[in-house]
Formats: structure tokens, sequence, C-alpha cells
């Protein structure tokens, strides 16, 4: 059985007689089953009945049903009700708008909207720059999608994307400050993408691009950049590209071999993958092979895309050839952003001694992390409920904030590495082993040093 | 002198020895130059010295700048700093973004954002319709401009146009607890408007247009309502027309005057002005007639570009021509939603009995209220300084509460009639009268009313 997880948590609402066994018995079922009880409330309590709301994780959704027919099956309970909690936090939408004037007068009234307002309005006119420091421009990013790449869940579209991009304005918010707004566009031609989004600019101090497909997210991102005097960043393409290399220069600190010497092998070549090997050859990496379904990418191959053919250019200096298997042979570090189970853990036995494994396909990574961690000295996921978790919830909100804070007008490389070394600095010497890597998305620090290494700022002095 | 408003309210910082008398002498010498101080703060007091924080209003930006130099030439005061407090109030935007959901634990992670929120967009995915319960799309309002026609401003664009936009969000939330967010549009073309509101509709349950100019915003508004499943509400327009509508109504009550039977005459064939007289007809009036710079537009003209071509075809039954003055004469009501000044008051004498002004030219009418009030039975105006304040404020957070509590996919003329019709009955037969025939914007029951009659919901419903 799978470990349980909050996100598959329901309540079952119960009626039965007021039989003092009853709570016992659904408790051991639920249990029996396999689930955790977090919580048992009597909703009710009437001399023939009582209604009990019993709250429990699940494993998965499959799991979740299988508690409920248990439960149901035990004499003289009826399952009148089963909650989702993940879908009763949803109901409504995750983020809202507050005013932060009173507006309780009339005074109130003609200073924040006319007439009062319209003095705001022309002095932005007659000094446009002021506009960052008189409006929300200052605070803003529009989390733009257009559905096509969400998660692991594909071409979805905005409508079905929304409630992911509301969860990325609520980190914003939670983790930097930051007044995100989801802007999901329904279109996935890039033309058209890039003109809504430039016509959107005026009002945002940042522009964080968010699951939209490889490779259009690449050309997207930049004529944005070219056109827009404000930052343009493609999180699932810079953000895990950092905490990426945040976590590989700490795994590369604990194994004790210099990035320059390390032979890495990246497995998937889509928006991920790319921009994680472009930052690592920024950061000095020499020896990157990049993998994808048909082996290793060899410059000169006339059968690969553009975006490809670009990638094996720069890499694979030594012209290996072959499936990741064969590739993976004495390498230092493997990171996966491909699909689920490419990666067999015997494979790893074949690397080089004290290796590195990142397995970072979501929500079921390449290997199994336990599994890896027989063979790998250091192992990380995506996932949550394994030590090491890579997640771009480290990175986004510090770079945004720094970036509003400095009001820049772009994103450097030099940038992405400073955040990088910035996160991989919050774990200390003292602190550093195979199990921590990278510090938790939770730790207090880690978004302002990331905001401070990319605005120039010491933290705090925003 | 004109009135003090608190929109030109400036707050002093004075230096000066801890001389008794300076307090007093420096509130005689604002009042002596006719502004009114509001608050006297000691911000600093020591041996030698204090620090005073005074605040006044003042009828204007040269007037405050006047009573600053009146204070500096007091012996022994030193101005050491002057604060706008409408722009302070500025100061890094008027709106904010909240998370709704907690954020605390790798458990509220796990349901708001990935793996769970997983879930919920597949849900949508498979059950498009439930994108406005599972999502911020139910509750949430695009309030767009491209800053072609802010306030009285002009063109200024869509960065000087934020600070208003932000003004409307928040008064969404304080009165109808919307959630609105400001799209200001790097474009005036037509057709890039429409394009950019229909690609970011998914993400909305309203657009609310704001500020764009005419015959532009009619194009616009026409072919997003005919290609988006939300509400699409020009504000200028049918706002403004609703509240005209309903304060037409209480007036002609109070004069016992049928609409039907009314002789209305509008100046202003703008957005505003076609808006009012479309709902006016649609209210039963008849006899409506247009007068715009060249005087009244009668049917049949052909120097009349289409829109007012339009108007004139649907209007002046009686085929009156000649100027403002001419069409006046016997007239029961103006409506002028012009320009300053174009309305002489001693006009008004020749108009008829118990006639009706209303001035709605911002910020400065087309006629002064109280001079209009000598001869005119009912005077209004859109200032907030004489009685009867007509202001879109009654109207469009109340229609929005209504669409989206109906999910609404359109606004009908009935809608509107409806909405007018709500906002006439807060005003009772017993607190009718002539200064008095529209409520006040704080009014609590404003936007309930208004949000009933548009949903079909009784008031709290929902």
């Amino acid at each position: 059985m799978a470990a349980t997880a909050s996100s598959y948590s329901i309540t079952m609402r119960l009626h039965t007689a007021p039989d003092h066994g009853v709570l016992g018995t659904v408790a051991t079922t639920i249990a029996a089953g396999g689930g955790i009880v977090t919580a048992i409330d009597v909703a009710e309590s009437r001399h023939d009945r009582i209604v009990l709301d019993v709250t429990c994780s699940a494993a998965d959704q499959d799991h979740s049903q299988e508690l409920v027919a248990a439960v149901e099956a035990i004499d003289g309970v009826v399952v009148h009700k089963v909650s989702d909690r993940t879908f009763l936090l949803h109901i409504g939408g995750k983020i809202k708008v507050e005013s932060k004037v009173p507006l309780r007068t009339r005074d109130d009234l003609s200073m924040a909207y006319t007439p009062g307002v319209g003095r705001v309005s022309m002095a932005i006119h007659d000094n446009p720059e002021d506009v960052r420091r008189l409006t929300i421009k200052g605070n803003s990013v529009a989390v733009v999608t257009d559905g096509s790449a969400v998660l692991g869940l594909g071409n979805i579209g905005p409508g079905a994307a929304l409630p992911v991009m509301e969860g990325k304005a609520a980190l914003f918010k939670r983790f930097a400050d930051i007044d995100a707004w989801p802007i999901c566009l329904d279109s996935q031609d890039t033309d058209e993408i890039v003109r809504a989004v430039e016509m959107i600019a005026p009002g945002f101090g940042g522009i964080n691009l968010e699951d939209i497909a490889a490779p259009r997210c690449f050309e997207i991102e930049r004529r944005l950049c070219e056109s827009l005097d404000i930052p343009v960043f493609h999180d699932d393409q810079h953000g895990t590209a950092i905490v990426v290399l945040a976590a590989l220069t700490n795994a590369l600190r604990w194994v004790e071999k210099p990035l320059q010497e390390a032979r890495i092998v990246v497995a998937g070549a889509g928006a991920a993958g790319t921009a994680i090997v472009t930052l690592l050859l920024a950061a000095g990496a020499h020896d990157v092979v990049v993998v994808d379904r048909e082996g290793a990418l060899t410059a000169g191959d006339d059968s690969l895309p553009p975006a490809q053919a670009e990638l094996a250019g720069v890499t694979n200096p030594r012209g290996a050839t072959g499936s990741l298997r064969e590739v993976l042979v004495g390498a230092d570090v493997f990171i996966g952003v491909s699909a689920p189970g490419v990666l067999q853990p015997e494979w790893i036995a074949d690397m080089a001694e004290r290796s590195i494994v990142f397995a970072l396909a979501n929500p079921d990574p390449e290997v199994d992390p336990a599994a890896a961690a027989e063979h790998a000295a250091v192992v990380a996921s995506g996932r949550s409920d394994y030590p090491n978790q890579i997640n771009n919830v480290l990175a986004f909100p510090g770079v945004f904030r720094g970036l509003l804070d400095a009001r820049a007008e772009d994103v450097s490389v030099d940038m992405l590495l400073r955040a990088a070394k910035a996160i991989a600095e919050v774990v200390t010497d003292e602190e550093l082993n195979a199990q921590y890597i990278i510090p938790s998305v939770f730790h207090a620090d880690v978004a302002k040093h990331v905001a401070a290494a990319i605005s120039g700022k010491a933290p705090h002095e925003h």
C-alpha cells in the first residue's frame, strides 16, 4: 500500500444508532483498510441516532472508495455523504482580491476613485515610470498559461488549468507577498499568445509563464523577453533549472565531486530538460549528455527537430551514442525530467561510484526513489513523501520578489545562477547530508535569500 | 473659493521652536487662506524644537500650494515636507491578492497545489461547467480598458489608467464582494482588443469594459457579447444609463410627469449618451431629442457618422432642429453627458414647468447645479458636493453580483431596466423629494437589490 496523502483525504458523514461500539468499529475498519483516521466529530446526537463526521486519509482515489465501501458494510452504519477535502477546499476558488484602502466615507471614495485618482493618473501620464510606485504594477505578476502542458495532465485547456494557476498565485502570496493573478488564455497559437501577453503587460510588473508546451514555450518566452520591459520567466524551464542546479550543487558538495568534471546524463529534452542543461553549462558543467526516447542526442543528427538539434550542438562533447542504459555507464549524475519508470534501478549500479539520481517526472518519477537509493549516494525526486524534494516553490517566489524589488526589466542567466547558489547556501555544512541537499519549501530564509541574490539588495532591505 | 475636498488634502510637516503661539498661528493662517485644518499631530517634541504634522483640505492643487506658501511665510516655521494624502494612499497600489486557503503545512500544499489540484483540474476538464464552482471564475470580473477615454482626462493610455481600474476593483469588492482585477491593454485597435478579451475570458465570470472611447467601444462590446459565454458590460454606457434612468424615474415621480409623455433632451451623443437614449426608449420614453455640438440629430442627415445616424433614426419623432437652446424650449428634461458649461442657466427658464436638469459632465458639469436649481424643479449632477449625485457605483457592483449569482452568459436590456427600477425603489415615497431622487452610494440596500433584480433571486439568497 502506498503512503496515504492529505490530497486524498475524505470526510464521511455517517448515520448510526447511538451505540458506543460503532466508533471503534469504524476506526478499526478504516485502519484495517490501510486508511488513517485524522478526526471523528459528532455532528448531531439524538436519543435514537448519532451523526458522525469521520475524516481520513487514503493513498489515492480508488483507495478512498474502498474505505467508503468498507465502512458502508459495517452493520448499522449508513454513509450519508462523502466529502472530498481537496474539492471542498477549491469551492469558490483559492484566491481573492482585497482593497488596501478604506472606502467607508465619501472622502475615502474621493481619494481612491474620482476625482482624486485623476491626479494620480495624470502624474503617471507625465512620468510613466511612476506607475510602479503608484499602482499595483510594482508588486503584481501575471501567471499566464494556455493550458497546453498542465502538471502531468497534458493539454487540458485554460479552464481546467485555472485551479493550478490559482494555487500558484496563492504560493506567490504565501512565500513572497506578491500579488499574482491567473491569466488563462483561450488560444494555443504562438503569435496570439505573444500578442495577448504584450497587451496585458502594462498592469503587471512581471510575467510568469506556466505550463505551456514545448517547443512553443521557447519562442513565446524569447519574443516576450525581447518586446516587453518587464521580466518574463517560464517557471517550468527556469524555476526547475534553478532548483535542480541548487540541489546538484549540494549533492556534488556531499559526494565531493566538482561540477566541472562530473559526467551528467539528462533524460528529457522538453522545456525543463533544455533549461536545466543550459543552466548547468552556464554554471560550468562540461560533460552533459541529453537523452530522449530515441537515445543520446548527438550533434549533426539531421533527424532532430530544431530545439533538440540546438541542444545536441552544445552538449555531448564525447559524442556518446546509444540508449539511456548505455550512456549511464560511468556517469556521475542522472537527471530525469521525462516519464515514469524509464530508469531501471539496477542500471544505477553501472554508474560511477557515489552516483547522484534526480528522478523528477511528476507525479510518478523515472525510478522509485527508495529503489534508487540502494545504488545511488544521493537521490532526489519531485515527491513530498521522500527526502530531497525538488520543488519550484523554492525558486519562483524569491525570484519574482527580487525582480520586482529591483524593478528589473529582464531576467539574466547570471540571476538564475545566483538564485541557485542562494538556495544551495541555505543548507549549511553542518546540515548537509545525503537526505538534506535542498531546504524544505517552508524554510523561512529561502525566498528572501533568493530575492536578495536576484535584486542585489541585502535580505530585509526591501 | 470653491469647496475644499479630501482629494486635495495635504499634510505639512513643520519644524518650529516649542512656542505655544505657533499652533494657533498655523491654524489661523490656513483658515484665513480658505483651507480647513483636519488634524494637527505632534510627531516629535524636544526642548528646542517641535515637529508638527498639519493635515488640511484645499479646494484644488493650486490652492494647496498657496496654503503651503502662507505657512512657510510664518516667522519661525519651516515647512520640512508636504505630503499629498491622495498620493500617499496610492503608493503600492490600492488592491491586493490574498489566499483563501491555508498554506502552512505540506498537507495544505498537497491539497491547494500538486498533487491534489490535479484532480480538481481533471474534474473541470471532464465537466467544464464546474469551473464556476471550483475556481475564482464564479466570482471574478476583469476590468478592461485601453486607456483611451479615462474619466475626463482623455486618451492617457493603459498605464495611467491603472489607478482608475484599481479603484474600480476596490469598489467591486467594497460594494459587492466581487474579485475584480484590472486588465489595462496596450493597444487601441478594435480587433486586437476584442481578441485579447476573448483570450483572457476563461478565467473570469464577467467582463467590465471601462473608459474605452466611442465609437470603438460599441463594436468591441457587440462583438464580445456575441463571442463570449460570460456577460460583457461597458460601464460607461450601461452603468450610467441605469443610474440615469433610476434618477429620472424618481425625478418624474416627484414632479408627477409620466416618462411616456416627457419631452427629453439629451446633450452628448457619445458612449454614455447613446446608452442612456437606448435605455430611455426601452423604458417607454417617446420624445427624446439628441443634441451634439452641431445641434439636434435628425433622421436622414447624411452628414452624421454611423453611430449618430443610428441614434437619429430612433429619436426626435417631432423632427426638432436647431441648437441646444432652441430644442430646450418646452422640454421637461435635460440630460447632459457632454462638456462643461454648454447649458446657460437662463435657458432652463424656457423649459416646461417643473423641469428636470441632469448635468453629468465630469468633473465640471454642463451648468452649475446651484444656478440650475433657480429654474429647475430637480437638479442632479456627477458631483459629490451637491445633492443627487449620479454615480455609477450605484449600479455596477450590484449588476455584476447579480450576473455572477445567476451564472448569466449575457446582459439583457430587461436586466438593465430591472436594475434601474431596483435603484429607484430604494427611495421610498416618504423619503422622495427634489434633493433625494437617488440613494447615497453608501446606502446598504442598493447593491443587493440591484443584484436581486438582475439575477431574479431574492436579496440575501446568494
